[in-house]
């Protein structure tokens, strides 16, 4: 059993971490530390997770406990990420951050980008690694195959909708229920934080291309789709694009394309760390689908995915697929 | 024209009562004070409130302002009751209250119970209305009627179920899209604020037995469903309870009772100042449905229906019953 | 007052048009005709109609009563407006037909298209008119004005998101609660049936540049956002384009073009006959957003919009742009 | 492995059935049965199980299978089990009936009722169970621990309130989004198809009182919170009440009782098999809430609960508490 702790106990995607690495069967939760809930229970904070008695630890627990050898999931903020992961890492931690604190290449310090269907190697032999959000891996799932069409592509254009814990639990006007009820709320209009990683991720697999990103909050819980445009400067075969994600995703257990009359739903990757994609075209438009959930594969689930290939376990357990839920 | 001031303008009821009074033909709005919010227009602060332009004014302006005969709304809390409505009596102005400071009878200082199906004359006569809330609006106007059965009563039981804008547009956690959807939140287990307000006004109309009051929490936006049930000490007809219904709200026009096979719906009393109230029985207990708007006859609907029976207006005037949309 | 019927009662946008009407201050509604729904009153239909008792006639009735000078809306479907426009015109009656059946200009046989914002003049000249949907409707008020950048444009791309209400309230498993609730639903993947009539209208508005139309289901009653991307040959300026739109609806009282901070919302049009616009840029792409209710500007609001135009009333009639609610 | 059959596949509880049997580690599903949906694969049925690809059969397929020992469940409606469970009994195998058909005594036919905390002994030696639903278990939950209570109880009233998968997956206006949104809808004002059911077993607890049942739907997917007041004829101590349910559940793995601050939430139940308690009292009315999934506790969970009993397997097997999620 591998010791984990979490730093960060007050968001939804900490929430849903702690659920999942509570029934992880290689780990045991070590230590949960939370400078705004020390002494709290998570089940007090956190009324869906009744089952969790798991008692916060106020700041520096984690250093404190840490051996070499452990898991440390970083939960909160860019700022808190910074002024942990240093001493982290030089106790000999393993580190998984799930902010954007260590994710552009500039500002990485070693760690590896945590997307696994791109780079799974790297991941295993690291000992820090940057987790991609949920706006930026919905996107990317659906953007990296596209890398080899090289120059072919002339714009991107992805409007992505995401579910309401996306934007976090710290209480504000505009994530109350009267305020997100019946509207669908476009954001970042003018440029959004996550745009500079997703065209970073885009440049890397060969895209040079225009990238937009558009995102907007949906009245809903959990859940992102992304739908991705590709402008292509000559027009390209919808199967031949079809084939690249096929290829693209061939050994990756979290990951289905659809080339059925099925298309992507968010209640089918609800509570999992799975993925859904599909390619469709009109009028010489490629239009690619891309579902997930954001506290799954965009946060949480992507986190233990990333754990699973640090500590060479299968990268299912916990996860299992099968468990999607309806 | 008469003019009118708003004190208080960051809560729904704020913004619903500015949206009425916007377009009542007999009145003009003449400030909107907002401690919070002052040189803010009002359409910045609601997006669902595009065409109302009104900058609000700073704390003080409406008293600066006010002249004998203005009608001033306070949709503030308690304590901006408290502190505001001496003076603006003093300077000849007619007040509504919509907080629940004076209220209760020994606080009340000559404010008359805002309750138009109860007191209509009273107001009529009054410079000085504390207007009734929304889960004591819904409540009461099943209740009263039953004062004449008088101790035939045995217990009467509220379970009341309200939307979310009822719990206020300040931020909290609970009342967070990602916390309420899906959900249904029971709380007041230990006694409600509210209900010392439906037990005085119970009493005073005659009823003696124990009156619980059990709110909840449900995830839609507007509207306020109350399922009263009267356990009597003997057998009672429903009929003759329907009947005292039907003779109660005889001439009220905001107030239907069916009698067919309808039953009331939030969405038939959505944004309007209208109640819809049905009376059934099982088992010898006598069930009693009250639907309303939080909103509208639970809060600003009912303020300008009060405005109106003190300027001697039609009651109806700027609420007209048939613009109940779907 | 003119004599207005309806054929056609089980639909929300037959529902909202008679809402609409029943307060319109120079129409009287004499005919509301129903296949399925004969004898059976308004109210009962739809609960959120309380107040309006209409009982509607069975099939024939309007063309046995109709008088030259009325107005017929056919708000059933195709089949419905191709069986009876014909001899409703023949009859002297106005109609417009709310179903797709006379959109197309090689299948309107004399239906004007009944998008006042484009067609003002000749909607007023004629007694026919075809008037535009939901999503037709959002996507042109956006796509038209960029006619005047002719080949400088190389794809359109509309990511559109509609509320459930636009589906239809004939019962499906996809529109229920369970299935829409928590999901965003893409569909039309191959083509939708609306796409052919989005085309026609950008190509006669000058535009030649391939138009995709990507339709969504979110989980909201009414509201339709439309997010239009205009991928350009070469660079445009973001103020240009903004300044045409100003231009385009300068007289137009049920279009507002946001210039300010402020963005489209759905709360904000809900209801009402009001769209909302804004101008966005990014690494080249012009991003439009297009708000607007779906049974309102998208069905029935446009439809008393084209009424008072073609019997010479004031365009806002009936459809005060300040009742808009929140 | 025990071979495990389902009749009916076209329901939410069905769905939720096979999610459940698929990932239970002791039983292999054999056959699910489908007049409706022979040849198709549930993944296409239902978005929401992408995993599940197993075929529908035709009507037949499980009689012809069905091996003794083997375990069917009945999960379409009465009349589907009216017809299947005889032949099946007599074939040796294990008949767990979801619907509501042997339910009562008088036409249980050798039935016993499902619900293992109160019947736990007589299922473990039966071959055939009737599956309590959802209204029922979480009412009966709450009011048969009240039975030691005897003639202290002068009344019982159930306010219960249920998402809408509890009303079925076959369309229906009532139940489609745009009814269901922003609406709380009462029902069954002149009796309830399960009340009788509820008394019965009332009864059985030895409560002679009234026990009144009034449902709701709310705009929710899953879940069912039931508040059940208790009217007693003298003075009862809340601390005596929690004390019995405290009692009454020690062993039950699946129900809580909440003894401190919380209280039940649907999202903590939400895809588990657990039910949640909280004992409350006003003015002398003791009031139980309780809450579960009505897909798990109150329908496929439950099921599988008592299949594992009647197999003698642990009880928690493949309904593990810990999985609850948020």
């Amino acid at each position: 059993m591998t010791a984990v702790h979490v730093v960060g106990a007050s968001g939804y995607a900490a929430a849903e971490l702690i659920r999942l690495l509570a029934v992880h069967p290689d780990v045991t939760i070590a230590t949960v530390e939370s400078s705004s809930s020390a002494g709290a229970r998570m089940c007090d904070l956190f009324p869906s997770l009744p089952a969790i008695e798991i008692v916060c630890s106020p700041t520096g627990a984690v250093r404190e406990r840490v051996r070499p050898g452990d898991v440390v999931f970083l939960a909160g903020n860019h700022e808190v990420a910074r002024e942990h992961a240093p001493a982290l890492l030089a106790a000999g931690a393993r580190v998984i951050d799930l902010s954007d604190a260590y994710r552009l290449v500039d500002k990485a310090e070693g760690a590896v980008y945590g997307l696994p269907e791109r780079y799974r190697d790297a991941i295993a032999k690291s000992s820090f690694v940057a987790n991609p959000g949920c706006y930026v891996t919905a996107s990317l799932l659906a953007v990296i195959p596209l890398g080899s069409l090289g120059d072919r592509i002339a714009t991107v254009i992805i409007d992505a909708k995401s579910g309401v814990t996306g934007a976090g639990r710290n209480p504000k006007v505009q994530t109350l229920f009267a305020e997100v009820a019946e509207d669908v709320f476009p954001y970042g209009l003018e440029g959004h934080r996550h745009q500079p990683e997703i065209v970073q991720e885009a440049r890397a697999a060969g895209i040079d291309a225009p990238v937009i990103f558009s995102p907007h909050v949906v009245p809903l819980r959990r859940g992102i789709l992304a739908d991705v445009y590709l402008v292509p400067r000559a027009p390209i075969a919808r199967a031949d694009v079809e084939a690249l994600y096929l290829r693209f995703y061939a050994n990756n257990p979290f990951v289905t394309v659809f080339t059925d009359r099925r298309v992507p739903h968010l209640p089918a990757v609800e509570k999992t760390n799975n993925a859904q994609l599909k390619v469709a075209q009109r009028d010489g438009v490629i239009h690619i689908l891309s579902a997930l959930d954001n506290l799954g594969k965009g946060a949480a689930g992507q986190a233990v995915q990333n754990m699973n290939i640090m500590l060479g376990l299968p990268e299912e357990r916990g996860l299992d697929a099968r468990t999607a839920v309806g």
